[in-house]
């Protein structure tokens, strides 16, 4: 009987699948005109039916404590009318994007008239598996069909219900416009082994992408057998060099740990160099302090800042995704770009210096999706970018690397136009 | 004792992938200037050493019947003055491609003035898995590192000593132009089991290609920890449209099946509209016996073509890479392009024809690496489409599709210049 019902999920998982992939062929030749007005006739349904959400949301909150949530879980879970509202605007916001698909990205003609035409085509099929909060099913959607992928939705059981009537809005009025229905698919059972036989369609599911704590997305990319956009740790540095306002230096480096703690772009590391810590570090552990931030630093950072306390290598690896930061005193600009380079993750790090040598080599050596000079590490971000929507911040460097929005979920193939040229 | 052999292996693979990860982030930074004048000397030393590499050869042809090689295999294998020329000549191609490391893909200054630069840096450490032909390891080297990538190079032992001579001319004067000895790592060991070792680095190596047979390709695929570029077949089509100019129609026929028969943009299966395939499929049929290539064709092609053999599923999903085709008789476009997304294997497929909203949708529509209209399919090639060399043509969708030259082989950062922004 459990083999039964395993080989049940596992047909459930391909047939879900293979339906997936048909529609991505349809929805790959939509119009923006299409699937805009699909984005923008769902925005206004979820404000209409605010009511039917609400009610929705509400039997996901009375699980919530059953789930184990704690009260910052289940606020995040809650939907209320003006986040149901934002839900609906960010839909909008997507359909005010370009869209991608069509785009000619280079083009030549060769010497003997061959014109190539380098052009933008969806992925195809996105397996997107990520945690509670309901606007993420919302958001997500919105970015594979825009880019014009079909997407396969496995999100946690605690938002069930919640994400069950968004995808019911949106799968409504896609029909209506002429979308596939197929190009939605909620994965219902609350059976982990379904991710499991997603993961092994490669020739149905063209990425995955996981969103949530580092081991789904270690799971996921251990067991996958098609591509994965991955999102791991972001331990972001700033790194103050001698060279640096020194106001700036100190707004900059509170906004990147304080602004939003918990976030992968926010600053876990400080970096000063030797000829201005005597200067800055008094001050910056003044201003952290007042944001309850506790300080972790080397032998130097201790004599200057009496509160801190001795930092491991452990700790200069970590993310804390709170109010804990770690400092060191270097002797040069080589001295933290190789300290970045050896405890960072690839992220976002940041140079505060007035320097242009400085900003150059700091820019070029960094080995990271985004290195900002004279800019907080808050700023990588689709939104920020200007990419409009974001699906993730890939810390990959194949296929998309940073902000994934809706040109990393495409590819490209070459069309060629010739009249009658063959190969000599 | 076997173990301990086994943990020498797995010993020397991570080093050598660790020097070439410290070489990589050395080359990065190396200047066009300093790579350009390393091809070119390299090229005038191949040139100059032609008898040392002629040696060299001689001993692996020497050993070439004792590792099973036919006749055709030891000509592929065989270095003359002439090639060691053409492959001194494919250095000094590369040369003159443009650097592709530092340019700035797309750029941007948002609202609150920060300035984004998407700029186009080198993925890492490449890891080169290839069969025999000693110019592959020229031409593998050369493009790797001019986008800034170091190589562990793992050649087929049957050129073992053609490698190694080639690979001492790059490395001696790589470091001569300041560029890392690092950066080139040929895998000396005849050790099947390095492979699966360097496939298990995925901190130190950023991506696998494979190059050779698709057992091969399909071993790397399912061993490696990191991204792999894959190169399966390429069962390739022409479809003859109901509009085309059917003179055209057979010259692009015979050059795509029978200009170069072993090779992957070689097609594989002809479509021919009902329509025109009382004219045509005589005529072609006839082409082609003039080339000794058989016919298996559908019912409606075997009453036209009396030579034709049955043609099954086998044969329509076929790369035969030799003078075989199969053909099949098809009612309509859509039938056709059914029958490509089907039965092909998305690398490269043409239609010949006259009709706009034919071409239109024939290149819309069919799903690989390139289309062609009114072109043989033996122009998907990284020279033909202006890309340079290539060091392999994918056939995955995911970071590169079709010829993957230079640009295939970098990824991007994005460099964000601000003057003290923070988030609000």
């Amino acid at each position: 009987m459990a083999v039964a019902l395993q080989t049940d999920l596992a047909d459930y998982c391909r047939l879900a699948a293979r339906r997936a992939k048909a529609a991505a062929a349809e929805l790959a030749q939509a119009s923006g005109a299409a699937k805009n007005a699909w984005l923008r006739q769902s925005a206004a349904r979820l404000r209409e039916r605010a009511a039917d959400m609400l009610e929705a949301n509400g039997a996901d909150i009375a699980a919530a404590s059953g789930f184990g949530l704690n009260e910052a879980q289940i606020d995040r879970l809650r939907l209320t009318p003006k986040r149901i509202d934002e839900i609906a605007h960010g839909l909008e916001e997507v359909a005010a994007l370009p869209d991608p698909v069509g785009e000619v990205i280079e083009s030549s003609v060769r010497p003997n008239g061959l014109q190539i035409l380098k052009t933008r085509v969806p992925l195809g099929v996105v397996f997107f598996i990520y945690e509670s909060r309901p606007n993420v099913t919302a958001d997500a959607t919105a970015i594979c069909l825009k880019s014009g992928n079909a997407v396969i939705l496995r999100g946690g059981k605690e938002a069930a219900h919640s994400s069950r009537a968004i995808v019911e809005i949106l799968t409504e009025t896609a029909v209506e416009h002429g979308l596939p229905a197929d190009a939605i698919h909620l994965v219902e059972t609350a059976d982990r082994a379904a991710v499991g036989h997603f993961l092994s369609l490669p020739e149905l599911i063209d990425v995955a992408i996981p969103r949530g704590g580092e081991s789904l997305i270690r799971r996921v990319a251990d067991e996958a057998q098609m591509p994965v956009i991955k999102h791991f740790t972001g331990n972001c540095h700033v790194y103050i060099d001698r060279s640096a306002d020194l106001a700036m230096a100190e707004r900059i480096t509170v906004n990147a740990k304080c602004q939003r703690m918990g976030v992968c772009n926010a600053c876990e590391s400080l970096l000063v160099h030797r000829d201005v810590a005597v200067d800055f570090l008094p001050k910056i552990a003044a201003a952290l302090a007042q944001h309850g931030v506790e300080i972790r630093g080397c032998e130097a950072t201790c004599r200057l800042v009496p509160t801190a306390k001795p930092a491991t290598n452990d700790d200069y690896a970590a993310e804390f995704l709170g109010p804990v930061i770690s400092v060191k005193v270097v002797d040069s600009l080589d001295a933290a770009i190789g300290h970045i380079n050896r405890f960072g993750s690839q992220h976002t790090d940041a140079i505060v210096t007035g320097d242009l040598a400085a900003a150059r080599a700091f820019t070029a050596r960094v080995d990271s999706s985004a290195v900002m000079v004279n800019a907080s590490t808050r700023f990588n971000d689709g939104f920020e970018f200007g990419l409009g929507a974001e699906i993730g911040i890939s810390t990959d460097k194949f296929h998309a690397r940073g902000p994934c929005g809706l040109k990393e979920l495409t590819t490209y193939k070459y069309v060629v136009f010739g009249d009658g040229q063959v190969r000599e």
